[in-house]
């Protein structure tokens, strides 16, 4: 591999495309014959206007987005979707209704309820988070705002196969953050999808907000702070204050590269052939164990415990596999063991290399 | 000039030391012998804990911020802070009394207003902002949550040259985006002191917060979205969520280059020289004219008129300027006209070239 460079399992900020690294590189003095850096050219001038067009563009042939919804780069990451999905769509005397299902639907209850009432739908709590748990019929939402639900659990390692993963009433409001352009779905499913960019997308520091246009003219707009207010950002093509011009520009070439591959239908067939690889090293032997059910198990972010637990080993299996250029694989310290988080930019090359390795483990330390 | 670069005077996202974008392509491939780009590196990682210490220890360094200050890596550009400001800092009863000096102020006001009271304690508009207002003694904001006042005016060009420019015996909280690390300020004397980084600092998608510590803690906790409060920023050593991992990584650079400069008292030396290189050009023929105050003219921000506003010169300056390689010289559409932008990144030689290309224009022109 050239530069160096070493196979990156982090659950995010993330292995991002070589080759699109490369560019930014060669272009970071002189951005198209402009004489300027990317980094220091105007948000109101022409170059970057096109780049925000183009990145918009981009994404709407890729998720095949319909006219009546709108496209925001925005800050904050989701953690701040989390507070301006209530601030913008949350009604009075409705409550927002939510698929409980880890650490991150916590986070966003937690800032829901600061503007409105909750109510859990169903939770996978006493599972641990293991599982997903089974979904109502869609009239249990009849009296909601919305529905907030989030498709991949970075964290305990599962992933809702087919989303949204029930019919709604209300409008769902998704979390994709960390499985966002890994598989095709269908938006008119959902009233609003948000994504950090740093999975699957490009630095952090980005935030993607698709919104269907009614949605975000629900919320009264002399209540709250104009910044808070989606509408102010779809009015001004992302343009209202100064965007993250860099994180806009990286994402263009990512949602370019995308496209040329053949679209997210073949992401997605890229990215079960990699989390087969590694599932089926774990489930091939006695060594490695999923805790996940099967059923919910994520493309993106496998978690294993290597004999059920044992911690000494998971040490080793770690400290190894960084000296043979495998990284990032510590488990979270919410749930301990080990994680690989492989997406769209990780390649079947390192996630070879990776199952060899921990066959290669399990046989000397098995 | 390498890299076929021209001089850019946009007035942010603008220049950037070239030194630097040298420093960031070269190792945009594999920071420090990581493996990875710092583009890919976790938020938690080593390395990227050890940028985000860096950049606050060198600002520290810098401003000779007081340890009862905490600095915070904020994203949502000053835009955000508008709103948080208020939201943290504002107590009932009391109302936030501003300075109000023009367009980023009236922005500002448009946030607080949502949350508070506003009181004008003095105002530039009637003079067009034209020129800056005289302040009221400190006991006039005896009885408000705070002062909220702007450093620099980016559009109007103008510039408080004494800051903070009134005593307060409410804390001052001061919108620097323009001027930040361009002189050195007393920091005991604010409350809190926010940025866009996109002026002197970096890449925009970046928001710089100093703020006293107990200034912090004034919200109630319970009230307010986690996200959007200082507090669970400053706890988190500004990653309370991902932060924008690549804009702290270029500020931390420009904060160890200012250091190297020979800190802050040599960078103000520099921009007052620069600044006097253009407004002698401008004083010494009828040709160009600035509209400003003298007292009040800013060192960032040079805004201009030709024949005191022929726009058929100054449409034939901007083109034939650009075409020199001299960049971003036209004024904000607010106001029209032209305006030269020379933030630290521009050089003096940079200035020079604009200088001589003013008078020779005078000349063909005059």
């Amino acid at each position: 591999m050239a530069y160096d460079r070493i196979y990156n399992f982090s659950a995010g900020p993330a292995a991002l495309p070589e080759h699109i690294l490369e560019h930014v590189r060669d272009e970071m003095l002189n951005y198209r014959g402009s004489g300027m850096s990317v980094l220091e050219m105007s948000h109101r001038s022409p170059e970057v206007i096109e780049i925000i067009e183009n990145a918009e563009k981009h994404l709407r042939t890729l998720l095949n987005i319909p006219s009546e919804y709108a496209v925001v780069f925005n800050q904050g990451g989701a953690s701040l979707q989390f507070a301006m999905a209530p601030m913008n769509l949350s009604q009075k005397g409705k409550p927002v209704s939510v698929l409980h299902t880890g650490y991150w639907t916590q986070k966003a209850i937690g800032e829901i309820k600061k503007f409105s009432e909750v109510s859990i739908l169903a939770s996978g709590e006493n599972e641990g988070f293991k599982s997903l748990p089974s979904c109502p019929d869609r009239s249990s939402t009849a009296n909601s705002s919305y529905l907030h639900m989030c498709t991949n659990n970075t964290i305990y390692g599962t992933q809702w196969q087919k989303i949204p993963p029930m019919e709604s009433d209300a409008p769902i409001v998704c979390d994709m953050s960390s499985d966002f352009l890994s598989r095709p779905f269908e938006m008119k499913q959902f009233g609003m999808v948000f994504a950090g960019a740093q999975k699957n997308v490009g630095p952090s520091g980005l935030a993607i907000v698709i919104i269907r246009k009614d949605l975000a003219e629900r919320c009264d707009e002399n209540a709250h702070s104009k910044f808070l207010q989606y509408r102010s950002h779809i009015e001004a093509d992302s343009a209202y204050n100064t965007p993250n011009v860099f994180g806009i520009y990286f994402a263009e070439k990512v949602f370019a590269h995308l496209i040329e591959m053949g679209g997210l239908a073949r992401v997605q067939e890229n990215n079960e052939k990699k989390a087969a690889t590694i599932y089926s090293v774990i489930d091939d032997a006695d060594f490695y164990s999923c805790p996940i059910a099967i059923k919910d198990r994520s493309r993106m972010n496998i978690v294993m415990r290597i004999r059920g637990g044992n911690e000494d080993l998971e040490k080793k299996f770690n400290s190894e596999a960084t000296t043979a250029g495998l990284s990032g694989l510590k488990g979270h310290r919410a749930i301990g063991g080990l994680r690989a988080s492989i997406y769209n930019a990780q390649s079947q090359a390192g996630v070879d290399r990776l199952a060899t390795f921990m066959k290669d483990f399990a046989r000397k330390n098995g």
